[in-house]
C-alpha cells in the first residue's frame, strides 16, 4: 500500500475540499499532512482556500518540521503534525481543523480536558468497541510559539499512546490515522462529539 | 411489486448516500436493510463509509441474523433488523441512524420515552392521521450485547403493533416502512421532531 | 405576462425542489399552487415527495377549492389556498412550508401572534420600505377540519389587507406572491426571521 | 493585476452565489461591489436575488455614489461602499450582507460594539497576526437615510484605520480587502466568530 506523491497529494486536495465543505476550514485556516516516508511528512503549504487546493500546494518536510523544498513555506504548525508522525510509526495521516464547536468548547470549558462517554460513536475511533469506554479528549491553551506549544503536547502523548485527538483552545482539534480515510472517520465521530455536547450544555446551561 | 436483489441493494446504496449526506449516518456508523423474501433480509456490511456504498456492500441473512454469505460479516446489529421483519411481515425495509439529536435527545431525557403531540407532522407516520394523536417512542438504554437488547425490545414492539420507531440511548434510531421510501419518509419526520423537541427544550431549559 | 399550464406547473416543481432542499418541506409534507386563471388554481396533489415532483403531480381547481380534474386528489389543504386567490386578485402564487423554526415557534409562542420589528429584512415583504414598520403575523390554531379553520382566517384578513402571511400552530407557514418568485423570496424572508427569532429566545430564555 | 469590467463584474457573480448559497444574502438582500478605477466602483443593482446574479446586473458609480449608467438604478446603499473606496485607495472589494448571526448579535449586544479576543481565527483579518490581539467591531444603529448613516461611519473608520469591518444593528455586516478573495475570507471569518459567539452566548445566557 505505498501511495506515490502525487496519490498522497490528491488525498489532501480531497480532504481539503470535503473538510471546507462542512465548514470545519473556513478562511484559509486549517492544515493537513500525510506521511511520505517513515522519515517524511507530506504537508500544506501556508494560507491557502483550503477547499480549493491544487497538487502543488502541498510540500514535504523532515520530521523535524523543516521545509525539503527551498521556496515553498511550510505552515507555522508543522512542527505540531511532524511531532505525531515521530511519536507513532503507523500514524499516516494528520488532520488540524478550525471548527465553530472545537473552537466554542476548547474555550467554554474551565477544564484542561473534555470527556466523553456512553456515546455509541466513540467506537468509531481506532482501538474503542464499546461506548462504556471513556475518550479524554486535552485541550492545551494556544500558543503562537508553535515549539512552545509541541512541547506542552509532547508528555500527554508520551503518557497517553492511546489519544486520538487533542483540541487548543479557541483554536482546533488535532487528530489523525493509519491513512487518510482513518482521520476523516475520526474527524467526523469528533465533530459528532463536540456537536452532542454543546446542544447539550445549551439546553443544561452549564459550561463544562 | 417483486424487486431484484440488485435493485434492493441499490435502494440500500441510494438511502445511504441520502443519509450520509444528511450528517445522520456520520463516520461509518448506521446499518440498513430490505426484506429480501418473506425468510430473509439483505444488510450493510459492517464498518463502511455509508455514503459510499457499494452494490457490494450488503449480504443475505436468515431473520434469526446469521448469515447467508460466508465470508461477509454482517453488522453487530443485524438481529435488531431480522427481529422487526420476524415481527410484522408487512415490513420491507429498516433503517438504523445515528443524528446527533437523536443522540443528544435520548442521553438528556430522564425518562424511558419521548411523546410528541400536536405536531402536524405526526401525519406522516403510517396509520397516523391526525395531529391529535400521541406518539410514544420507547428509549432503551444502549447494549453492546445485542441478543439481550433485542430481547428488551421484543415486549415492547409485542404491546405496541402500532410502534413506528425507538431510540436507544446514545446511539440512534430504529424505524422501519412497507417500502424504503417509507422508511425514509419516516426518518425525516422523526428527525425533524427530534430537532423540533431539542430546540424547545433550549429556549425552556429542560431536561425532559 | 400569461403563463402556460406547463410553465406553471414547473414552476410548482422547482419550488419543491428548492424548499425541499432547505429543509422546509420534509416527509411528503406542503403544498404549493400558482393561480392558472381567474377562477381556477393549479396545486400539488396530495401525499408526493416534495423534491421529486413530476409536471404531473399538479390538478386545477376551482377558488371553492372542488377538483376540475377527476382521479386526482387535491391537497387536504386546498381551501386555504383558493381562500387567498379569492381574497386578492392579484396574488398569483401560494406556498405552504413546515419547518422546523415556524413549527417551535408557533408552539412556543402563546399569544395568538408573532411580531417582527426593527430586522432590516421586514423590507422583503411586498408593501414594507422601512425596519420601523411592525410585521404582525397571526397564528391559528391546527385544526383537521380545514373548512373551519379557513372560516378563522378569513376574518383576519378581511381586517388587514397588508397581511403578507399566517402560521398554523404547529404546523407551518402560509405566504404569497403576485409572482412564485415573490413568494419564495417572502418565504425566505420569514425563514430568515424565524431563525432570527429562535436564536434570540434561546440566549434569553423566553417562550413569546 | 488589472482585471476588466467584465471579470470584475463575473468576481460580483460568483461571489453572489457563494453567499447565498451559505444563507447570508437571503430574499434579494446584500449587495457587493469592487473598485473599477481610481475614482469608480462596480455595484450591484438594486432588489436582485443574489444566487442568481447576471453580468448585466451591476453598474459603475463614481465615489459619491452617483450612478454613472443611466437607466440603472444603483443599490440604496451605495454610498456605504464608495464612502470606503474612498477612506482607503488599496480596498479593492466591498461586501455586506444578511447573516441571521450577523442580525441576532448586533440586536442582542445593548453596548456599540463587540469585542472578539483569543480566537486563532483572528488571524484570517488582514493585519493581524496572533490571537492575543483584540478585534472590536462596531455596531451602528440602522437608518434607512443612508447619507446620515454614513455620517455615523465616517469618523469611526478616520480613527480607526485597521478596521476590518462593522455591523449595522438588525441588518448586516460591511467588511472588505484589497481583492475580492480577501473580502471572502473576512466575510468567513466574521460568519465563524459570530456563530461561535452566538452559541456561547446561548450556552450562558447573555445578552453581551
Amino acid at each position: 500500500m505505498s501511495l506515490t506523491r502525487e496519490q498522497l497529494a490528491q488525498q489532501i486536495v480531497d480532504a481539503g475540499r470535503f473538510l471546507y465543505g462542512r465548514g470545519w476550514s473556513p478562511a484559509t485556516s486549517s492544515n493537513y499532512s500525510t506521511r511520505l516516508s517513515p522519515s517524511e511528512a507530506l504537508l500544506t503549504v501556508s494560507g491557502k482556500h483550503k477547499g480549493q487546493l491544487g497538487l502543488d500546494d502541498v510540500l514535504a518536510t523532515d520530521l523535524s518540521g523543516n521545509s525539503l523544498e527551498p521556496g515553498k513555506k511550510p505552515s507555522a504548525e508543522t512542527l505540531l503534525h511532524t511531532q505525531l508522525y515521530s511519536w507513532r510509526p503507523e500514524i499516516g495521516a494528520v488532520l488540524h481543523t478550525h471548527s465553530v464547536n472545537a473552537t466554542v468548547l476548547s474555550r467554554l470549558t474551565p477544564q484542561d480536558f473534555i470527556e466523553f462517554e456512553d456515546y455509541e460513536l466513540q467506537k468509531a475511533f481506532s482501538g474503542i468497541s464499546t461506548h462504556e469506554s471513556r475518550v479524554r479528549v486535552p485541550i492545551f491553551d494556544n500558543d503562537q510559539d508553535i515549539a512552545r506549544l509541541a512541547a506542552k503536547v509532547q508528555p500527554w502523548l508520551d503518557a497517553h499512546p492511546d489519544c486520538v485527538g487533542y483540541l487548543i483552545r479557541g483554536h482546533g482539534l488535532y487528530t489523525w490515522g493509519a491513512q487518510m480515510s482513518d482521520a476523516l472517520r475520526q474527524i467526523e465521530a469528533f465533530e459528532f462529539l463536540f456537536e452532542c455536547e454543546l446542544k447539550t450544555r445549551s439546553v443544561m446551561n452549564r459550561q463544562g
